[in-house]
C-alpha cells in the first residue's frame, strides 16, 4: 500500500503495524541501496534533534536516495509562523511559503514541529502541525510535533518484538521521571498509545498534576479494547511497577498547571526522587527492560548505573529509529508507492 | 556542449537558454537517477539561503550525486575575504585557500557571493565575486552575486514557458516593491535582463531614488534589441501596469544613495504603498499572474491576500529553480560533459 | 585486509600505508562510484572543521554512499561529556549515549575530537578520544584528536610521492611557526611520525620551551630505526633548513608551559618571527616546498608570497585528504572488508 501520511499509530490497523515492522526488518537483513534512488526527502526541523536528523539521513542513504535538511537558524533570519502578521521585524521569510517550496523539491516531507506549551487543547490537536499539513500536498511524516511521534513508537514497537516482551499479559510501565524543564507530552502520548495497540497491560504512573489529559487515555483506552490490553493510571509507583516488564520512563509537563512554567517548576521541585535506579526493578519481573526515547539527562531522569547497565536498551530503541523510518520511505516512494 | 561557467544568461545565445530549459523540462518527466553517479557539487554559501541551499542538494540527489555545504560559521571562527591583510584577528582561514581546497573535492562548484553595498560601481562589476572566480578551476555556478542570480532567471523563464505567457508582446513589469531594508541589485538586474531577452515588452516601475542602474539598462536594451522585445522604466505605476501579463515584484536599495543607509532608509520610509495588493490588478490582464523570487515579507512587499491567492506563482518558480539547475549541472558534470 | 580502526600510521606497517596510497590513487584515476552503495559514513564533530568536513563527505558520494554530520551545536543544547555528572545544567544528551545512537547508523564512524590542552600526559595517552573509542563497536577513523591526525599524514605522505620528494636522504623541515593561540599538538606529532616512517631525514626546529614531547621523539625515532630515516630536534632554524627538500610549516603549543595559557602566551609573543617567509628558502634545496596542513594565518604563520608562490603545495595536500580518506573508506566498507 502506498502511503500518503504517517502521524499516528491510530491512523493503522494493528497488521499494518506488524507489516511495516516487517519490512523494517527485512530491509536491515537485506539491503536494497537502489531502492530509492534519485529519490529525496526534505527534511523540516523547527526544533534540535539528534537522532531523527541523523537516522533520517541514513535511511535514505541506505535505500539509495539522499535527504537535505532546513532549519530556522539555516533560513534567512528565522521562519516566520504565525498567521496575518506584518512581517516588519527579524524573520524574513514565512512558513507559509518555506514548506510548499521545500516540499516541492522533494518526494516526501518531514517535519519537527514544536509543542507551544501555552493551551493544553492546543496542543492536543496539534494546531501547529495540522496548520502546516494543510501546506504539504507530498507524503509528509510526522517527526515529532505536540501531541504525536509515531517514528519512536513504531521503534519501540519493534524494539520489543525483538527482545520477545510479550503482547498479551506484557506489562508496560510509563512512568514519568524527573526533569528541571517542563517537557512535552509527544512522547508519553504516543508511547501510552502504541502499548496499549501492541496489547499490553499498561500502567501510567506519575505524581499528582502529572496526569495524561482525558482525551489521550480514551485514545488509548479504545486501542486496548480492540487488542485485548489494557490502560490504567496510578500516582502509586510501588505497586505499579511489580511484575513489570518494562519501565518506560518519560519527562513531561505538568497537566494541571500546563503553560504555566512557574506553577510547574514549584509542583515538580520536590519530584527528584522520580530518577529511575535500580532499586525500581526490585519488584518487578527480573528480565525487567528500561525504555527511554533519549535524549537523556544522567543523573536527572536516570541514575548512570541504569543506563550503563544490562536492563537498558535505549540504543537499541533508537537504532530501530532508523529501520522503521527506512520502511515507512519505502512505502512512501519506494517501488509499491 | 558542456558547460564551464553558469554566470549570466547574457553569456548565452537564446536557443541555448531554451535548450536548458527543454532539458530541465526533460529531466522532471524522465529522471536520470545514474546520470551524475559519484559527482560532487561543492556549495560555498557566503550568505544565508533557503532555496538555493536546498534545490541544490535535491538537484544532485536526483541525478544521483551528492553535494556538501560550506559556511563560514562552519568553518574554523569564519572565513577572511580580505586581500593582504595579517590574518590576527578571529578568522582562522581565508578565502584564497577555502576556495581552492573546496572546489579540489568537488566536480563543480556553486558560490553564493553578497552585494558589499557600500559603492554601486564595485556591485556593477561584481567585485567580490569576481576575485573569487580567479581561484576556481572548476565548472561554476553563480548562486547570486552583487549583480547577477542566473538561477533564478532560468527558472522564471521557464516558469513562464509553462504558463504559457506570450514572449513577443508579453507585457512584463517588474516593480520595485517595500522592504524596511536595502536588499541587492541582484534580482532586478539578473530578472530585467531575462524578460528582455525572452522578448518581452518591459515596463521597470519603481520610486524616484530607485532607478536601476544605466549600465544594467544598457545591457537589457541591447539584449531587447536581439530578441525583438523592449525595456523602458517609469516612476508611474498606474500607466505601468495597465495591460500587463506579469507584475514581477522585488525590493531594492536606492540607486541614488547607494551604500548611504540612512539616506536609503529616509527615501523609502514614505513608500509602503508600494505593496503589491488586488488594486494593482485592476487594469492589469485579466490572468495576470504574480511572480517574486523569494523570500517574501508577508504584509509588507505583497499583501497575503495576493500570495495566497490564484495569480501568485511563487512557489511553481521556486520548485523551477531545482529542475532548471539539474539542466545545468547536468552540462557540467553529465554524460555529455 | 578489511580495516577495523585507522588512529594512527604507527599502527601499521610500511607496506600497508603504501597498498592505502596506491589504493588512492586508483580510485582518484578510476571513479567507483558504486563501491560503497547504501553504506553510511557517520561524522561527529566535537571541533569546528572545513576540510575534514567537506571531504569525507566529499569522499562518501564519490563511492557511491553518503554521510551524516553531527556536531554539539545541532543537538538538544550541547552533548555533555564529563563522566558521572548530574545533568541539570544546559546539555541535554550525553556523549555516552549520543556516539553509540551516532555509530548504530553507520557502517563506519568518524570523530573529531578535541585537546583539553590542561595536563600535557592527558593529552600524549588521548584520554577524551580513548574514552569515546570504547563507546564506538564500528570501524572508527580518527579525524584529529588531542595528539593524532592520521588522516592529514595519509595525505601528506601521499603528497610527496607524487612529487617525487626523495624517501630515502628526503630531508624534512618540521618547523614551529607562529600564531597568537596556543594550538594543539596532534599535527605536529601526526607529522613528524609520518615523515620518520617514509624514510626522511626528519628535524624538528622550534624556539625553546616548544620542544615536542620526549614520547613523540622516541617514538618517532623507532619509526626512523625500521624505515632508515632519522629524527633530530633544534632550536637553530638558519642550520636547520639548509639543504631542505621540504618546510612543513605547524603552530603549537609550548610544551614547557602546557596548559598555561599565560605562561605560553608571554613565551611567544618575542616569536613572530618565526613567520615563513621567502628568506627561508635561501639555503633550502632550490626546489624545496612549502607545506601546511590548513587553516592557516596569512601574514601571521606565512606571509602571502609564499602561500601564493610556486613552492606552496597545501592545496594538494588538501585535495589529497580526500583521496586518502577514500581509501580508507573503502578499506572499511567496500567490496573487500
Amino acid at each position: 500500500m502506498p502511503l500518503k501520511e504517517f502521524n499516528d499509530l491510530a491512523d493503522f490497523q494493528i497488521p499494518e503495524v506488524e507489516a511495516l515492522i516487517r519490512l523494517a526488518t527485512r530491509l536491515q537483513q537485506h539491503p536494497e541501496p537502489q531502492a530509492l534512488a534519485g529519490k529525496v526527502l526534505a527534511l523540516l526541523f523547527l526544533s534540535p534533534s539528534l537522532r531523527t536528523l541523523s537516522s533520517f539521513q541514513a535511511a535514505m542513504i541506505r535505500l539509495g536516495g539522499g535527504s537535505f535538511v532546513i532549519s530556522p537558524d539555516m533560513s534567512i533570519h528565522g521562519l516566520e509562523t504565525r498567521s496575518g502578521i506584518v512581517m516588519d521585524g527579524v524573520a524574513a521569510e514565512h512558513l507559509r511559503e518555506a514548506i510548499p517550496v521545500i516540499s516541492s523539491y522533494g518526494d516526501a516531507l518531514g517535519i519537527r514541529a514544536f509543542a507551544n506549551r501555552a493551551k493544553l487543547e492546543d496542543d492536543l490537536a496539534d494546531r501547529e502541525y495540522a496548520v502546516m499539513r494543510t501546506l504539504v500536498k507530498k507524503p509528509l511524516i510526522n517527526m515529532e510535533s505536540a501531541i504525536q511521534h509515531p517514528c519512536q513508537s513504531l521503534a519501540d514497537w519493534k524494539t520489543m518484538d525483538e527482545l520477545k516482551v510479550p503482547r498479551k499479559g506484557g506489562k508496560f510501565v510509563l512512568s514519568w521521571a524527573w526533569h528541571p524543564k517542563a517537557l512535552p507530552l509527544a512522547v508519553p502520548s504516543a508511547t501510552l498509545h502504541m502499548a496499549a495497540m501492541r496489547g499490553m497491560d499498561v500502567t501510567v504512573v506519575r505524581p499528582e498534576g502529572f496526569e495524561l489529559p482525558q482525551a489521550i487515555m480514551d485514545k488509548a483506552r479504545k486501542a486496548a479494547t480492540q487488542s485485548g490490553g489494557s490502560v490504567r493510571e496510578t500516582a502509586d509507583r510501588r505497586e505499579a511497577l511489580e511484575g513489570a516488564h518494562i519501565i518506560y520512563a518519560k519527562e513531561w509537563s505538568s497537566t494541571r498547571h500546563y503553560g504555566d512554567r512557574v506553577a510547574d517548576a514549584k509542583l515538580r521541585e520536590e519530584l527528584q526522587d522520580w530518577r529511575v535506579d535500580d532499586p525500581w526493578f526490585t519488584t518487578t519481573r527480573p528480565d525487567c527492560r528500561f525504555m527511554h526515547c533519549l535524549p537523556v539527562r544522567r543523573g536527572v531522569a536516570v541514575t548512570d548505573r541504569v543506563l550503563d547497565g544490562p536492563r537498558s536498551v535505549v540504543v537499541h530503541e533508537a537504532e530501530n529509529r532508523m529501520w522503521g523510518q527506512m520502511a515507512v520511505l519505502y512505502q512512501m516512494m519506494g517501488p509499491g508507492a
